[in-house]
């Protein structure tokens, strides 16, 4: 798996001779692992197992872990349940201790197969964030102390999804966190690769719980897994994949639970083959707000999507359409079907003010998008995709492209049949 | 209370008029909140309170807490669970999160009752301890943040049992490590108070399970509390009580679950009454040794003692007497039960260097000690007491005295009766 990943994913790093140890390669390596890899004493000593391989093959380890899973839910309930107000500083303060107990845990785990391993929080890094509680940006990571000890051959435990503010209390970095500490620590120490462990063994072309014939990429870029975490892939969270894009920092995905290669994911620069469709990425979930003739003057579109984003309602796609009138026009928009009630309840509180005739809203929507790199070069892909959708009678609510993906707003119901559809006319089961 | 407090427990206090308004007494106040006061988010809320209630009443107020009763077990099982070998440094990372929990959870509910409050973790404050994991000692403690917060008004909302090494790594203090914590905190801020809560309303002559007319103390002296917890009361660890002697912590100890008055522990200069006997206690678990015809050389006491103090066995009580024979020496001491098998092993194994005739031991031994400042004048106490038990029955195997205690070691199957003995021949039912 090394091997495979310096040959492809690591096109910078000088070719080594068959002659020359293993043993010498020595790279830096983060490896990641999530809740589910971490979820009991027995998963967490496979974990220090796996980071025992890295070490006997002569890399500097620097290990990232999540909470055990469950533990972070029991966590957050108590911080919930205790009261109605909530002070993201305390909520912090309260949720960080999952990764607390896990970093001890797996270094007491490591020091017993004997390897050399210490534990770091977010504050002994430290790894600084800003003061937006719940949800913090990562500012800068000191790493010389990790360093020091990591060419000593110590293993970092790292505590992810945690930090400290600039006024010096514990924050976190909100939802896939974890793979945000990751990334942010691989970049930091400059490290050759970053692999995040997880339950699923690569990222595949479409989930293959509702498409037996999806296939597992080998690798895919950087633009690609960002439009695939955006549209609803579940894998990496698009924070982690941005940030990996901005550094160059070499992500792998692959699972704690076989020794399967995983998928690399890797600059656009580096991919050697053609450009291709890389993958159809579905979000269940969603729903569909509609502002039926509106005076069509400037600002009122600004109205609209200002008062959503003041009540924190995030809107995905839109389409602004002339009425039948001319003199008005429609607004169509889609967002979390968790939303819906509030996005209601704020638009209609404003309706005199907006001016619309009628608010319609559909709360059982899905976003499918077929994403990859082909489309920069192959303008056909979206004739191709929007033919084969209407054979199979489906009605398109909403569409929005990027360079390289487009979404489309379907009724919920059709979702399996169009991803199943999109992955076969775009022969996706074959690499 | 308050007003009991300040008349008996703080006679350095000024008398305030009655004209004078109770908001403008404005005391600094620690109160310490045990692992059953916090167990569950509806007792949690109910410290919340207690804690208002202080606050309403003008004083500044610092809280520390333990972790919800239950957790700490849970986190001491997986940390020796992992692997059999035990990194304390780690150890103290995972077990430390327990009072995390707690403090950001305090610090919610107290915000959600209109009171300002902030938690505050070990490295945070900092209480500075030496790196000796998981029995850390306290350094001494940054106040200067805290105390500008209580100065504003802000409760102060501390993790107890836990600090930081000099190395910057989390450490905890050992058992009852959050009195410690509460009284080190009270001393460094200067506090008028420090209220220990707990699930018993206050320190009794003796355990009231076994002693039905056991009373509650008004107050006790420093060194009697200090004796009556090394003998087995189990209501304040020792260490606390040693630290607040020191420094003149105002001691109470008091129960969550009531509004009773508690008991003050003072300075026997503060005293008013006549010097007397408090209380009774005893300790259950003890075990006994007899090293039978020992050579009577120098240094063999040194060479026994030294051995076991190697093996990290704590030797309680000790007698040395001639044998029969006079060239010869016995020696009997006693210990923890739970320590027997492991001393009995090393003394065996020394047998031949010793050059004792035989090793006796015992497993079911009590140790039943009367407590009170009442010996400094009265010399008649050890009379009565050994009488009384003589009377009995009761056969004393070791007995063990200081300026303020008279222990005996005794047959485990006497304990009661020899606590119910002694509580009624010094009239401890009537104060």
């Amino acid at each position: 798996m090394t091997a495979a990943c310096s040959s492809v994913g690591r096109p910078k790093l000088k070719k080594l001779s068959p002659a020359q140890n293993n043993r010498l390669i020595m790279a830096r390596i983060v490896q990641k692992f999530g809740g589910t890899s971490v979820a009991e004493l027995d998963r967490i000593r496979a974990v220090a197992q796996r980071v025992k391989a890295e070490v006997d093959a002569g890399n500097q380890v620097a290990v990232v872990v999540s909470a055990m899973s469950g533990t972070t839910n029991q966590l957050v309930k108590w911080a919930t349940d205790i009261g109605p107000v909530h002070d993201a500083r305390e909520y912090d303060v309260i949720v960080a201790t999952g990764e607390q107990v896990t970093v001890g845990l797996l270094a007491i785990a490591l020091q017993n197969i004997g390897v050399d391993a210490r534990s770091w929080l977010g504050w002994q890094i430290a790894l600084q964030t800003d003061d937006i509680h719940s949800s913090a940006r990562i500012k800068g990571i000191d790493v010389a102390q990790i360093e020091d000890r990591l060419m000593q051959g110590q293993v970092a435990v790292v505590a992810g999804f945690q930090g400290i503010s600039p006024g010096g209390r514990v924050t976190t970095l909100g939802r896939g966190g974890s793979d945000t500490s990751a990334v942010a620590l691989a970049a930091a120490l400059n490290a050759d690769r970053c692999d995040i462990y997880t339950d699923v063994d690569g990222v595949y072309t479409t989930d293959p719980r509702i498409m037996p014939k999806a296939r597992k990429l080998d690798q895919i870029t950087f633009e690609e897994m960002l439009e695939m975490a955006s549209a609803g892939a579940k894998v990496l969270q698009t924070r982690s994949v941005a940030m990996a894009m901005r550094h160059k920092v070499h992500l792998q995905v692959l699972s704690s639970f076989s020794d399967e290669p995983g998928t690399l994911v890797i600059d656009e620069d580096d991919v050697m083959e053609e450009q291709k469709i890389s993958g159809i990425a579905y979000s269940r979930d969603e729903a569909k707000v509609t502002l039926v003739s509106l005076p069509d003057q400037p600002g009122i579109a600004a109205t609209v999507f200002g008062t959503l984003a003041e009540h924190h309602i995030n809107v995905d796609m839109i389409v602004q359409s002339a009425s039948a009138d001319k003199q008005n026009t429609d607004i169509t928009f889609s967002l979390g079907a968790l939303d819906l009630d509030k996005a209601v309840d704020c638009l209609e509180a404003i309706k005199n003010k907006l001016g619309y005739q009628a608010l319609v809203a559909d709360p059982d929507m899905a976003k499918v998008s077929v994403i990859g790199t082909a489309m920069r070069s192959q303008p056909g892909i979206a004739r191709t995709m929007f033919s084969v959708l209407a054979e199979k009678g489906i009605n398109l609510h909403v569409i929005s492209t990027s360079e390289i993906k487009i979404s489309v707003l379907i009724d919920s119901d059709y979702t399996e049949l169009a991803v199943r559809s999109l992955h076969d006319v775009f022969g996706l089961e074959t690499a």
